[in-house]
């Protein structure tokens, strides 16, 4: 009775913020979200951390001393061990902002941090594709690309809280494209949504086919990637972008295999609405780029928690701060 | 007095194995070699390794008692934790030699087993230039490149025994070099010191120059990449090959740092007799292409062990499977 374990996973996004209570066994109880607004300055943001965690506990209709730890996942630069945002591309217009300890002041509560990547890879690890898994490697795609590695229970931080940041790894010398982050040759540059719409751009421009089912894809008012993968149904130019997508992320699955050779790759985020057959396009130049061991032994899988891994790894990692503190209760 | 433990490490390579005595505080008592003479079959090769550790044990002048466990590092594919070394290129005809079985048998001592590269960091990490750093990556530049990565007292196996194969992630997309693994565009086709000898010929093709110091170097009985990096003290072409071997482990070094973000990255293997101002192009390219906090702390060294590093790190693994089995040892 007395004997209920709960934890909060908040996962803090430029957009919204969503947070869930999740038990044990990793099961979300509820999932609620808010806008960040993060214009509104950072103490608004703080403020509204609390108030989506409280709104979580609400809904679920969890007893107070049922919830054992709290964990916030947010984007962006930041010093982990310390539990601060430096200086978040995405939450302008924030600066060193003491997260970990604001949550845990107002709620006294054991509250962990960490970053957004590493905190989706967390729940996909925990209660997610990679559930039973000893090790993970994860890749979200979206705007940018980012990414978590879990090596045994253990988040990969990172020394200076830089742990995979897979999107800017290199993988282009000759003509490498420029990335969001200014550097050259970045994963990011070849295979994030935004990528994928740009090289469609320039491959349209470069062809022509000012008629085509690509053309009148990107004629759209707000194209997403989805829509050339979409044309890719139809259209030669959006089936090359679409198949060298799947190339360029095969060689970033690869280069996590022959440097922590995990046993799971995972994809996540908007894109993976692409599907079965460009999940096996990627495989398949995973299968001949790899060594053959891994190349045949490495699953290479989409996520399955949606926008709720980042709220309940979150939540996973509160349970680890929680554990930790309480090795009885394991 | 009955306190003292020490540790044999074994470091087998294609052409000789190096063993030693090691103590508590990653010390070598001493350090002895032998000809590996792979070619005399798998049986003579084991009954050498044993011969080679007996060797160790003698010339340390250490009492057997006090010896708690050996370690043997290989190379080649291998099993790590069936201690099996599968199908290894530079121990032909070796085929699935069951080294930590044989080596425990014939000393009835706990044998641990590791992958070479795996290793020798291990060695740097434990009694090398990665003294007191919670993780590292370490780069062995020869032949091929090799690698291995610890964190937190921890060696990156992998989960298909392929953890840190670093000379094997792909940096070229476009105009990738065939490396000797026969895959396209591995860091190993740029910057190994067979690499370094390759792009130097070819460049002296391209550009000419038969009356060079380049072409002096090159037109020597046995060229190193030693040679390539003496003549660019005084040629112009010569000195373009080593400039692009930094930019290249540069590169190599950024991935590892926005994959893992270690506390320090370091080379080892003969390349790096090429010296401080070698070692500072490596740098300048690193703090131009990764991100700014990994840039200004992680430090970026030659490794300080030599060819002891091996044997080292293999008594370092053996020390730790005597630790976990005698937790109070520690």
């Amino acid at each position: 009775m007395g004997n209920i374990s709960l934890f909060v996973g908040l996962d803090v996004g430029g957009t919204s913020m969503k947070a869930g209570v999740v038990d044990d066994n990793a099961r979300p109880l509820c999932a609620v979200s808010l806008p960040t607004e993060a214009a509104r300055g950072q103490i608004f943001g703080l403020e509204r951390m609390c108030e989506t965690i409280r709104l979580a506990i609400q809904t679920s209709g969890a007893r107070l001393e049922d919830v054992k730890a709290i964990g916030v996942a947010t984007p962006g630069t930041m010093d982990i061990p310390a539990g601060i945002i430096l200086d978040p591309p995405n939450l302008q217009p924030w600066k060193n902002v003491p997260v970990r300890q604001y949550v845990h002041d107002v709620f006294q509560l054991p509250t962990a941090f960490q970053n957004d990547g590493n905190a989706a890879a967390f729940g996909e690890y925990w209660g997610g594709v990679g559930k039973g898994v000893r090790s993970l490697v994860l890749f979200t795609l979206g705007t940018g690309i980012g990414g978590g590695i879990i090596i045994g229970n253990q988040v990969i931080e990172g020394e200076h809280s830089h742990g995979a940041e897979l999107g800017h790894t290199k993988i282009e010398m000759t003509h490498p494209r420029q990335c969001g982050c200014g550097r050259w040759g970045c994963l990011e540059a070849y295979a994030s949504a935004t990528a994928v719409i740009k090289r469609a751009r320039e491959a349209l421009v470069e062809h022509g086919g000012k008629a085509s089912v690509l053309a009148a894809a990107l004629a759209k008012q707000e194209v997403g990637a989805r829509d050339i993968f979409l044309a890719a149904a139809k259209d030669e130019l959006a089936r090359k972008i679409v198949e060298d997508t799947a190339y360029y992320l095969a060689v970033g699955a690869v280069n996590l295999m022959h440097t922590i050779d995990p046993d799971m790759v995972v994809f996540a985020g908007g894109m993976i609405a692409a599907g079965k057959p460009f999940l096996e396009r990627i495989r398949e130049h995973v299968r001949a780029m790899a060594f053959p061991v891994p190349a045949a032994r490495t699953k290479i899988c989409y996520a399955r928690l949606g926008s709720d891994a980042g709220f309940i790894g979150a939540a996973g990692c509160a349970r680890q701060l929680h554990l930790r503190d309480n090795p009885a209760a394991n």
